[in-house]
């Protein structure tokens, strides 16, 4: 039987487990990427782990997070990294060059390798042809010391593409298309493979663009096949040398087919507060808007930005709107100074920001109160964009044009009706100037390690007791995203200072949550968060683990849990259960008398259910965990499993 | 007897008062600037004493302080900032469009004319012949409303500029040294004019360099005559009408004359921590630096970004820098891109940041603990790039580029010493595109103003009691900035919220301060400050007297006091004064009882003393006020003036 894409991979670098959907499998990984956000953490764990050398073939840290500087904590956590990178092995890419996704596609991803990522948008490695994934710091401290990957061997769902997108609609709008097709839950376990005759219709950075927002289904990556397409982008990149051709063949089998012909899409939208609220744009047309906002992993390319500046050339925006620009890497900010684009974004009334995940983690450009802002990014959480009362829609860089020249929503195909729609060739050759990343040394052993005051180290987590005996400190509704848990915006500064970060657990659901722990902690009384469904949504950040487990909490209990926070709460000794019956849900109450007897032995024994007490009542939890899952929990976590060697 | 260029201007605007040096006079103002940070509160104060149109030629609001947008805060001032200009009659300079100084100066600025700017380095426009002065809000907001703007006639220091400068040496050099000739105190009282063949050699964004930086001599202003330079500046900003002759007669006199041969100039630094901590850049060469900035309303002119953008071009920056560059305005950033200089800035490792203060108030590019700074903004005061630790040096664009290069200090003619000097050359034509500033409605009468959360009424204050009878709540040293007073950085967010911005004051100083004062104020006991030397320096700002009104502060003592912070004071209805005896300062500790009996009746009476008791000890305090400062201070200052018909 022929193989998919998927398939071919993920078979090639399997060092434990056997192939079979839903099983547990363990893989190799060729390549980490961090960013400035989750890295300081990962590396100090990597420290704390006692590795002394990378072992992957590449691993690069990046800093495009917290690029704004307020206050001596991120440039303390960029000294940190820069210096622990030379010293273990890592390229550094300095504050200025650009997003990773976007960054790592130009200039590292490789056709066929696995890439481990401690960011939720490292799928965009899909677009070239990788099994990009993103998960939680330790995971890809893990790998970069050299150990395997475990992931539940996917399912493959195969979108087909036909056809060729119509003028004023581009990839944005694909992959809009496809998360109001598959939504943003029931996705967990599964790869998302493009395929079919209209892929060849798709560059890499749009095809970047498609994986990158990939992670919005919550599916494990996506991935696009490497093709010629990919092999003109690598050559285009000085880099022919890195492509070798991947594709499904002709017999693959698929777990599910989705056919979507893109000559008959349209200019899409991700309305308020969800990426999965799709309507088209045409939909909402007249809505008055304050602000567009151009850029981010997902639509920061060269071509976006190109695109863009073509729509916008020769005209002003309107009066109302604020028009912020952030390209995706140096690569594309270099390239559109060169070719004018950048000069006809600020004649047009263009903010050019620095190129970095900027407004997308809502750490700048936060809108006024009540504000309709329209953005090219990937998010629309509530209160992500750093103003809890905005309304935050998701469009495509035309779409964006149109409306910050209009002043309100319109669809960018009756906006520029008379006018030619600039197509965009990727050029023969890109500016290659790497001279924001700084190489590793060759031998590392002296180089001293640079700790300002704002890196901590990673806190220490005593074994799985054997009961638990809480309350239920905080009761939360559905899709809660990591961005609830552990919010980004001015707080992202903390992130190497646990104690600090963690005053602002859940800040917006419960501003008092963090005292009541640290009270309940004080007291001997465990923490346990109750939740709806889709707990854990959004990004990687592994702090929405870290930093409850450093207030205590225990146990978290969901009606359902998305992948990688499920992973991270393990990692960090939380145990993650779901309702058995999902109308339990409903019987809790913030303040509630929680108890596990004897949820050491559950957990050690394989147990599939435990009992939880609440109250009088008896409640049935599900303990859905792999063996290994099992084996962290009761060491506490995985830095302690690391270092009892329970993982080799 | 022949007139200086001060003279002829200040002359034409006398409305009261006679012009003798050391006299108070009253003078209209043509045009007024405000920037967001401090106009918020002026407008807020504007619409307070009741005005309904602005009755200046030109008034115009910028944003340029707070476009990091952290929150909702800083957006919601933008949108009352937008409709309130449209409302009233003013011009409003939307964020992207670039800082305040270099805009005006570009697009408004008119010689002969005089400019008062709610920001301490309005002088700038004395590069285009303006006597442009900075004052409080409030200031501001009578003079907005066609109240005269009350100053010391002047003492006129003339700088006689002869001779050219040498290759690698530029306009920040000669204000560094003028600084180093008449230092950063005793000039309060006095502006300066630039006079002598020399200045034929210096553009007006070269001519407006100097007067912005000479804000830091704590003068009233700078000022450089209206010739030919100005003439052809003005004619390629499309303004030639706008040009008119202002030279000094040839028998002029001054109170005194600096000769500075332009020839004989060396690259020039300010050292940690004051801007007159002059020396010469080759005196510290080789200490090594950790990040470089370029930008900002003293250098960020065409003029500075091309020079920078040449020194750099083909050339990598080292790899232990950061270098960040901002340009000065919309119209420098788009003739930039279309030129190639920021091409060649990125190419170089440059990190493009948005055209605003930015980085010269510590609300961005926070550089690590213990870093090493150098940047070509104006103040390098303690902790003002919001990392406490670090040293920050001020120098011209030329020694800026080349320490970014080398990565440690050198001299950029020793640097460059194999390389031909990028002389600028003036275009014929600025690119002229002013689709960034909203002109006001003709009719303003239908807008509505938007008020989003953080915008908060400006705080009533009742008028002055007969006796003060209080406490030492804080006893401060010398060269206090307004600054250390009321922060910038994360908190001016907070401009528009005085409860909130007020929790603040002194929390470098006194953390406890805001507490000490609540408790006082709730307890009846009056708030007093004690300072050195020098007390109130730096920016502008009124919050400074605002906010410790706010908290009960009645008195603030000090050795010397700053000119801009004194008049705030009075304007908020905060007495100032300072000791007959000096060494009385050192004889109060904090905490140490105070109270001035009839203090009312020596404001009242024009008793240019005042007896403050200090536990049984009596210690003499000299008022030195006008008697429109008495009237001010007694009404509980100026809102409550106005609005009694005080002023008219």
């Amino acid at each position: 039987m022929g193989q998919n894409v998927v398939q071919k991979i993920i078979d090639a670098h399997i060092v434990e487990g056997v192939p079979q959907a839903g099983t547990e499998v363990g893989i190799t990984i060729d390549q980490t990427l961090t960013q400035d956000a989750t890295g300081t953490m990962a590396y100090l764990q990597f420290e704390a782990m006692g590795f002394d050398r990378v072992q992957t073939e590449v691993s690069v840290s990046y800093v495009d997070h917290n690029t704004i500087q307020e206050g001596f904590e991120n440039a303390d956590d960029h000294a940190y990294l820069q210096s622990i990178a030379k010293k273990y092995g890592i390229y550094y890419s300095k504050p200025g060059n650009g997003i990773c996704h976007q960054v790592h596609v130009e200039r590292f991803g490789v056709p066929g390798k696995t890439l481990l990522g401690s960011d939720s948008h490292t799928p965009t490695g899909g677009g070239i042809g990788m099994i990009a994934i993103g998960a939680g710091g330790l995971d890809v401290a893990v790998a970069m010391g050299g150990g395997a990957f475990r992931l539940t061997y996917p399912r493959v769902v195969k979108v087909n593409l036909t056809g060729k997108l119509q003028p004023w609609v581009s990839a944005k709008d694909v992959i809009l298309k496809v998360l109001e097709e598959v939504s943003t839950h029931g996705n967990v376990g599964t790869i998302i493979e493009y395929g079919g005759e209209g892929i060849a219709n798709l560059s890499v950075p749009e095809r970047a663009t498609i994986t990158n927002m990939g992670a919005e289904t919550g599916a494990t990556t996506s991935v696009f096949p490497s093709d010629e397409v990919t092999r003109l982008f690598l050559e285009a990149q000085e880099r022919g040398s890195d492509w070798c051709e991947i594709t499904a063949d002709a017999d693959a089998e698929y777990d599910r087919i989705i056919d979507l012909d893109l000559s008959t899409l349209e200019p899409m939208v991700a309305c308020p507060h969800s990426p999965g609220n799709i309507k088209r744009v045409a939909d909402i047309a007249g809505t008055p808007v304050d602000q567009v906002l151009v850029g981010s992993c997902t639509n920061g390319s060269l071509r976006d930005i190109y695109v863009t500046a073509e729509a916008v050339a020769g005209k002003h925006i309107a009066e109302n709107i604020s028009f912020g620009i952030a390209a995706g890497s140096k690569q594309v900010m270099e390239m559109t100074a060169k070719d004018g684009s950048l000069a006809k974004l600020i004649a047009g009334g263009g903010r050019v920001l620095e190129t970095a995940c900027g407004f997308c983690i809502g750490n700048s450009q936060a809108p006024r109160t009540d504000a309709v802002s329209f953005r090219t990014s990937n998010r629309n959480f509530y209160g992500r964009s750093g103003t809890n009362s905005a309304d935050i829609y998701l469009v495509s860089p035309e779409t964006a044009a149109a409306i910050a020249l209009a002043g309100t929503v319109v669809d960018p195909r009756e906006y520029f009706a008379q006018e030619e729609y600039p197509r965009f060739s990727l050029p023969e050759k890109f500016d290659i100037d790497d001279s924001m990343i700084v190489a590793p040394a060759e031998d590392g052993s002296s180089i001293t390690v640079q700790r300002g005051p704002n890196i901590g180290n990673p806190p220490d987590k005593a074994p799985l007791d054997e009961s638990l005996c809480g309350e239920a400190t905080i009761v939360v509704g559905d899709k809660i995203t990591t961005d609830h848990i552990m919010p980004a915006g001015s707080r992202l500064k903390y992130r190497s200072n646990i104690p600090k970060y963690s005053e602002f657990v859940f800040e917006r659901n419960d501003p008092d949550f963090f005292k009541k722990c640290m009270k309940n902690k004080k007291a001997g009384v465990d923490n346990v968060i109750i939740a709806g469904d889709s707990y854990g949504q959004g990004s990687s950040r592994e702090h929405a683990a870290i930093c409850p487990m450093y207030l205590g909490v225990k146990l978290v209990v969901a009606r359902s849990m998305e992948r990688i926070h499920k992973a991270n709460l393990i990692n960090f000794g939380i145990v993650p259960a779901v309702f058995e019956n999902p109308a339990d849900y409903d019987t809790i109450s913030q303040g509630n008398t929680l108890s596990v007897e004897h949820i050491r032995d559950a957990v050690e024994s394989g147990s599939e259910r435990v009992s939880m007490k609440v109250g009088d009542r008896e409640i049935v939890l599900k303990l859905e965990l792999t063996d290994m899952d099992r084996k962290l929990l009761r060491a506490g976590g995985k830095i302690n499993a690391v270092r009892e060697g329970i993982l080799s």
